[in-house]
This record gives C-alpha cells, sequence and structure tokens, in this order.
C-alpha cells in the first residue's frame, strides 16, 4: 500500500512526491523500496502488488521497474485502507481464490530484516491453517502515544495470541499503564489472512464495501476492471480496515513480534530512527555547519548548506518553495499548517 | 562606493550580488538605485561617478544604466575607502581641479530625504568656502555599539562644528555615556571636500598611498588610466579614510545632521528598519505562516513561503544553496560561520 500524502512530513514531501517515494533515511533507496527490498526474499517477485494512488503511477514503475503494469492497482481516489485491501483481495482473489495475502505498508522501518522474515513466515503458517484476521503487534519500548495499541487475550501458542481491544493514539498516562501491564501491543499495520476470511470479514462488518466489489464479479483481472474502479471505487466510503473490519471481528488474533520497527509518522520518530552527526542533529541530504544546535533535523530537497545557531529540537524541512521550522515537540501543528496555507494559497504549496 | 561584499547579510547577501545590489528594502529598487535616485536632485547626473570592484561592472551597468562606462571606476582589487576615494578623487580632479565632492556609500538608508538634500547642500557650502573635510554626523537615537562616535569641539555655524575625537565601536555603557553627554554623533562615512583639500590630506597623512596616484599624473581621464590602475591599484595598502585621514588631520568638521540614518550594517538594523508584518515579523521576498513566531526577520532568494512555528527574534535567510537560521542577538557570529564554510568547503557557498 503506497497511495498515501504523507502530510505530516510537508514540506519536504509533497504531494506529487510523498515519503513513501523519498529516500528518508539516506540509503539510497526510497521507503517503497526498501518495503520492496525486504519483502522480495519472502513473497514470490509475481505475486508482489503495488496499490496505490493513480497520480502516482509513474513514480512507482521509476522506482519498482520490475513491478509489471498489471500488478500495479491504481486507486481513482483516496479511500483509505478498507477500501484498498477490499479492492486488491478482490483482484487477487480472482487470480487466485486460495490466496494467503500479507498487506503492508511501504512507508514504514523495520531494522531486524530477518527477525521480520521469520515472523512473516510464521504468520502465514498460521492463517493458512486457521480462520484467522491476523496483524502483526510490535512489543511496546516507549509509551508513545502516537501508535494504536492492541490487547492481547488467550494465547494461542507461543507469540499468536487473540485479540482482546484495540485502542488508538492513548494520552501518555494510559500509554504508560499498557506498557507497564505488558498485555499491549503496537498495532504496525501489517496484516496477514487468507482472501476468503478477509473477503468474509468485509461481507459482514462492512456490507455496503463489499457489495461494491461483489458487483464486479467476473470483471477482476479482466480488461473491464480498469473501467469498473473508476465508476465504482470513489462511491466507495473512506475507512482505515481496523475501523471497518479488525475492531469488530471475533477472529482478530496478533503475532507478538520483536523486530525493530517504526512507522515512521512523525519527524520526531524519524529523528529518533536516524544516524546523528556528531554535533546530535539528523541531516537529510544537506551539510551542516551548527552552533550551540542540537537535535534538530534537517530535510532539505536539493543539496543545502544549513549553517545554524541556537537551534534546539526543530525540524527544519526546505523543499523548492517552501520552508518549514517548527519545534519538534509541536510537529503536531504541522497538519494544521498545511491546512492554513491551503485556505491562503490553494494546492500552490501542497 | 558600492565595491563591498556584505557578508554580514551572507547568505541573502553573496559574493556574486551583495548587499548594495539588492532590493533590501522591498522597494523595488535595490540599495545602490536608492542611493542613486537620492543624489539624483543634488548632483547632475553626469558628475555622479560609481567606484565599485570590477566584478561587479556588469551588476553596475544593469542596475545603473545612465551612468556611462566613463563614470564606473573599476577597481581591480579590494582595497578598503582611502585607496577608493584617493582614486577617485585624482579621476575628477584631471577633469576640474576646483572639483567639489562627495563621497557616500551605496548601502545606507537614509528615510527623510529632503533634510538630506538641504544638508548636502550646506555642507557643499561650507566646504567651498573653507579647507575642511567635512563628515555628515548623525544625532544618536540609541546606545549604538556597531558604529562609530564623532566627538563634535567647537562649533563654527550652527551645525557644523569642529571634530575633537574619533571612536569606534563602543561598548554598550560607553555608547549611553556618548549620547548622555551630548557631544557625540554618528559617523556616516559620507563625506565631503574639495579636491584640492582631500588629496593635500592625503599627501600629508598617508604618502605612499598619495605618492601612488602622483606616479600617475596625466593618466587620469585618458585611455591609460585603466591599465594604470590595474597595474598600481592592487600594491594600495588596505586602509580605511578615517583611519588614514579623518583621524589624522586638522581640518576635519563633522555637520551634525537629524535625517533618518542607518549603515543598515546588521541583520538587527535592518529588521529595525523594515516594515514589519502584522505579526511582527519583517519578511523579505516571502510570504510567511507564522504561528508563535515574532521579532524575525526572513530573507529568502528566490519566492518562498515560509511556515514557522515558536521561533523569536531570529534571521532565516535562504539562498539558492545556503540556508541560515540564528538568533539576531548573535548575528555577530555570522562572520565567523561564513569563515568556516570558507574553511570546510572553499569558495562554494561564499
Amino acid at each position: 500500500m503506497c497511495g498515501g500524502i504523507g502530510s505530516r512530513f510537508w514540506p519536504y514531501s509533497r504531494t506529487d512526491r510523498p515519503k513513501q517515494f523519498i529516500d528518508f533515511l539516506g540509503t539510497g533507496r526510497s521507503l517503497l523500496q526498501m518495503s520492496y527490498d525486504r519483502i522480495l526474499p519472502i513473497i514470490p517477485k509475481e505475486n508482489i502488488f503495488v496499490v496505490t494512488n493513480a497520480v502516482y503511477a509513474d513514480v512507482v514503475k521509476e522506482q519498482l521497474p520490475d513491478i509489471t503494469d498489471d500488478r500495479i492497482l491504481l486507486e481513482p481516489a483516496r479511500r483509505n485502507t478498507a477500501p484498498c485491501i477490499a479492492w486488491a483481495t478482490y483482484h487477487i482473489a480472482a487470480i487466485d481464490s486460495e490466496a494467503s495475502i500479507m498487506f503492508c505498508p511501504s512507508d514504514h522501518l523495520i531494522t531486524r530484516e530477518r527477525e521480520f522474515e521469520q515472523s512473516i513466515v510464521k504468520g502465514f503458517e498460521f492463517i493458512e491453517n486457521n480462520d484467522a484476521l491476523l496483524t502483526l503487534g510490535i512489543k511496546p519500548t516507549r509509551p508513545e502515544t502516537g501508535y494504536g495499541y492492541i490487547q492481547i487475550g488467550q494465547p494461542v501458542n507461543d507469540n499468536i495470541m487473540k485479540v482482546k481491544t484495540f485502542t488508538e493514539k492513548p494520552n501518555r498516562e494510559l500509554a504508560q499503564v499498557f506498557i507497564d501491564s505488558g498485555e499491549f501491543f503496537w498495532n504496525s499495520g501489517i496484516f496477514l489472512w487468507s482472501a476468503r476470511a478477509i473477503t468474509d470479514a468485509l461481507r459482514t462488518h462492512v456490507p455496503d464495501l463489499a457489495n461494491v466489489f461483489d458487483k464486479g464479479d467476473g470483471v477482476f483481472g479482466t480488461a473491464d476492471e480498469r473501467r469498473f474502479i473508476e465508476e465504482n471505487f470513489p462511491g466507495c466510503m473512506s475507512i482505515s480496515i481496523d475501523f471497518a473490519v479488525m475492531e469488530k471481528a471475533s477472529n482478530v488474533y496478533v503475532e507478538c513480534v520483536t523486530f525493530g520497527w517504526s512507522d515512521l509518522g512523525t519527524w520526531s520518530s524519524l529523528r529518533d530512527n536516524s544516524p546523528k552527526n556528531s554535533d546530535g542533529n539528523v541531516t537529510q541530504n544537506c551539510e551542516v555547519l551548527s552552533y550551540n544546535s542540537s537535535g534538530n533535523i534537517f530535510a532539505i530537497k536539493g543539496r543545502k548548506l544549513v549553517a545554524v545557531n541556537g537551534l534546539k529540537n526543530y525540524v527544519v524541512a526546505d523543499s523548492d518553495d517552501v520552508l518549514l521550522i517548527c519545534p519538534l515537540e509541536e510537529e503536531q501543528h504541522i497538519r494544521q499548517i498545511v491546512n492554513d496555507a491551503k485556505l491562503r494559497y490553494g494546492e500552490k504549496y501542497l
């Protein structure tokens, strides 16, 4: 899944090239490419599909030249994860109705890839033998307030458990209670299930949505699919798969994993997951001369020298026509800045 | 005089287009053009000369198309104000040995231009009737530590006095004492004198320098002048006219004036002399969305949107390949940053 617009990383991430298409960690590969590289040892290349927004067709093809056009699903509108997952499921089921599917975001960081591989293999084993919707839960390492938390219930085996509850973005005190209890894991947004299990769940819990795609019976995988999607996808409700299915279904399980993970959802998490310069700053695409300045992240499009004095724990993001300077502590405010920029200047700076 | 490199305004001012060539006040005219406009009502156009560094020949011609090539004196090297003034004096004296001359910097701000005109007219009257080196002294309005101060002595008439002492950049306490005394005026760097008086003074107080130009007797104003200057100017000592002549000569007078003046020598003075947005920030060439941010100056090359949160009293200066962020209180540190950039990257970012 790589259709997001990455507005939290504005203006380094712009609507024409959002976060997943950027070499955010300076590895020489974009987050999408890193995600592709990560699953290539597990999933046969021809079974890897990309779901993205139609406007990103070219950048996906440019970044993943091995993915043939028939494996790129182009959403004509942004409708959150449930419609995205529904379409991809119906598309894949038309190829193989017995398919097991992993859905994963393309803009996350995973550091211990061997552990990741083992976790995925084990997860596939589980969903192939159980009518189960499986989500990967990350053992939390700090009382992060930006993530969703999964409470575990009855164990099925040593690290797969029934899910008891989902809680979105708790406050700090609650997050600390969650961690102390040992019962809560971060919701990674990585899902494994059979095509049949998720289709059943969609029909049960979001029948309006499932209906849209059931109407398309026979078109998936044919030349008519494109037109069908263009006509019907935009009418789907915009809803996340967590809200639409995971929080309602009774056959939801969590595999508790420990591979190093971050959703890289905030500048702070990006800073925390990036190598620091000797001065304690993180730089993306720039040289820094710093004086009495640390804990900052400088993300600059087009190589640049940044000379900075007396700045601590800020994000400084610069693109061709926008410069953002904001304390990392207030980065949740960036969303409002983007809205204000839109109100005042239209699409110009988005 | 417009040969400076404006390093205090780096990186908004770069060596290829320093401060005097920039529309620093957003008026649509560069500081050089504003200086030209200001003296045009006082000095016949054909008597206005520009002394600059050879590398700025094109930008001077572009910005002042009315100044013919024979009135642009191109220094082959940067040698501070004394050699600059010496050459221009010898050049003008070859045209008219009885000339009265005003020397003025091209990068200062003067707000009350009618008062300026009256002061200059009165100053010319004085130096035409007295063997005098006249400098314009500005009545100080605050204990500025970045300026030179002139102590007045015996009055000649109601606002022209003998000069008693010069003091460069006093500390804050001393500056306050100066102001309280009523005897001290800011040294504006605007001088009036006859060609004869300044030539005499140069010969008396910096004979080595005067010698260089005396050797050129007969070449000034001829086709040979250019070659003579290229051969001899670089060998001149680099020294200011204040240090070379004004602090030594006995016939130095000051005209005490009150036209609004700033040398625009610092980002802070530029901020203080520029119109503020409703949020209390000064913007050069950019739109600003500001939150909890005031007292800043944003100087951006190439129009840009600046979105800023939680920043107070900083200079943010951005050019194609350099971004500077520095508290205005520490702007004297910019010189060191420029030096560090030069040490580490050579001329690339200057």
